[in-house]
């Protein structure tokens, strides 16, 4: 873990391309956080160059908060592509457990190598094909062990499944760890959990231990959301002042700052 | 109007699920009032989802500001659910007016039960079928009295109608309310009158009376703007300050500040 | 270059009605900044409605940020009746050379009448035949003089080009400028590009001098930028103040802090 700001740096430095298909909702967000971070945010959900883009890219990230069947068409098209190339598929599995058509978008999706599975409690246990409560786009009740399925999932897919909440966990199946940094304040407005997956996107197109990158990823969004809650006056200047403290970052403040458990 | 703050209050204990389909321009603000406000929101415009999400919902915010012909098939069949479930229906007719198109899908969608019709003055009398010139989006001319065209619409549709503008409009054809609250930089930013009509969908979730219901959410909603102007530099530092000063919010406040006249 | 401010006052006094067909990321900062100009922003993508709306319009700008065919279908159209009308059309290039379905686009699109040609400079020179190496939607490396690429477009084209980076050029071909205005802030977060498309559209609406209408918007837009730098703390209260800073625009910051030079 002593290595998160150097994955920041590498970011920084080599500025990846991170294709998104994504939701209407928080598209300007995701695509915002990537380049405060000093990455190259796409977005292109056309069926006609879906695949032409991910070919350039340097890591996909796919959220599914709004869906039409043609965005998943060029969501599966898109994917085939960055299998091809290679390149990391993050999946944001926003809102799976609410309706049929997600739940089976989800089903879909998983069809092709997908190298990063994100969601919060209710979306990953939907995921791993556990009954749940959900509550549209925010997480419901769970009844069951969080990292216990998310090793599962983790393991039954061959990839690592991160859950958001107010504690993160991160696992490949076999290692996992749990994220304690970040702000309450990232609950109560809409986009930092769509931002995290479009985080996770960036740094893992540039370090390829996965597992390491989702961390380093996690870890400086939400230490920005810790400085930016200390001067924030609300919601509204809390979510501005979350992309000046991106920029702040140094290796100093996240290596004094960082808040990760690895669990056995 | 003693009970305004405990309507904002069951928001925030219920944290009612708010369904909207909306436009793609406001849509990330119209999410985000109803999060700040304490609710839930969700956005889906699949024709295969929306009478699922509609479901599960608490209420239903329908806003034509950007149309597709697949968005309004998903509009029907949201609201139909919706009728069925007997949550309530805003209907925000954002540019009727504007263009036959958009004159043809008010129209279509007044088909099914609404349950708040909210709009601009030319945007509610074009809804009234009165012939106004109108200015895209904005507000144009109405030549003719807007109570008196508000209480005729709400009568006929048997709705609560809400005319925004400097000062707006509450009636349900037999009460009728005028809210002096707000702030000139409202009309200065993109997305108050649509985050306005989320508000009211919010409040609605909780509030039966849905005529009070929407002048407690515009009161709250317009007073939060009014203490947003006393601090802000200009319209981008306005419109965060508007979600910090809606977390402020308090009973002291709003009863302070609560500037609603009953018309007779 | 003295009358730069006559414009912009213009600009608030009519309060031209500006219709875009843009993309789903910048969407509402390309509304807002013409809502802070003083422009009446409207958003209709719909092809039942897209001509429509262009005819009541008093400029049309079309941005390729995101593309599907029923898009492209209502731009189209959007561009037809808006040539009919006389009034002027910006077509902003977004990610033009990153794949075959934007080139085709762009070509498609350029057999209508287009006013103004804006992009960065690998967008340009996609536009203007040359190959480059692109990188998504950012700027990539372009061998060759960009001035001269500009100015070979714009006379084949018969329309104004607007290449913006660093320094930006604006040119009918014949007459040339370098506009040395802006903020380095500018590239650090998405949207600056997409906004200043709508500048452009806003001031053109007003002034039909088409090549000093470009001039004035991005001067205007980029003197706000420079003043917003000076005092945020990051990106992310710099594009607040970026919006605050326009509506302080006076004729005398202008004066003194316009830095336009004529290229011959």
């Amino acid at each position: 873990m002593d290595k998160i700001f150097e994955v920041f740096e590498k970011v920084r430095k080599e500025s990846p391309l991170v294709h998104h298909i994504t939701n209407w909702v928080t598209i300007y967000d995701c695509a915002n956080i990537v380049k405060v971070f000093g990455g190259s945010p796409v977005m292109a959900h056309a069926v006609e160059e879906a695949a032409d883009m991910a070919s350039i890219a340097d890591a996909l990230v796919i959220n599914i908060g709004t869906l039409s069947s043609r965005t998943i068409e060029a969501m599966k098209l898109a994917i085939a592509a960055a299998n091809k190339k290679k390149i990391p598929v993050i999946l944001d599995a926003v809102g799976v457990g609410a309706t049929k058509f997600r739940n089976d978008t989800m089903k879909d999706l998983l069809k092709f190598r997908i190298d990063v599975i994100k969601g919060n409690a209710s979306e990953i246990a939907a995921a791993a094909g556990i009954s749940v409560t959900t509550k549209g786009v925010d997480s419901g009740h769970v009844s069951g062990d969080m990292m216990k399925i998310a090793k599962q999932l983790a393991n039954e897919r061959e990839c690592v499944v991160v859950v958001t909440g107010k504690e993160d966990i991160c696992t490949n199946g076999e290692s996992a760890f749990v994220i304690k940094n970040g702000s309450p304040m990232m609950s109560q407005i809409v986009g930092t959990g769509c931002m995290a997956g479009s985080v996770i996107g960036t740094f893992c197109a540039v370090e390829k231990d996965y597992l390491f990158a989702c961390i380093a990823g996690l870890v400086c969004f939400e230490i920005a959301a810790e400085n930016a809650d200390k001067t924030s006056e609300g919601p509204g200047t809390f979510k501005n002042k979350l992309f000046d403290k991106i920029s702040t970052l140094s290796d100093i403040s996240i290596n004094k700052m960082k808040h990760v458990e690895e669990v056995r």
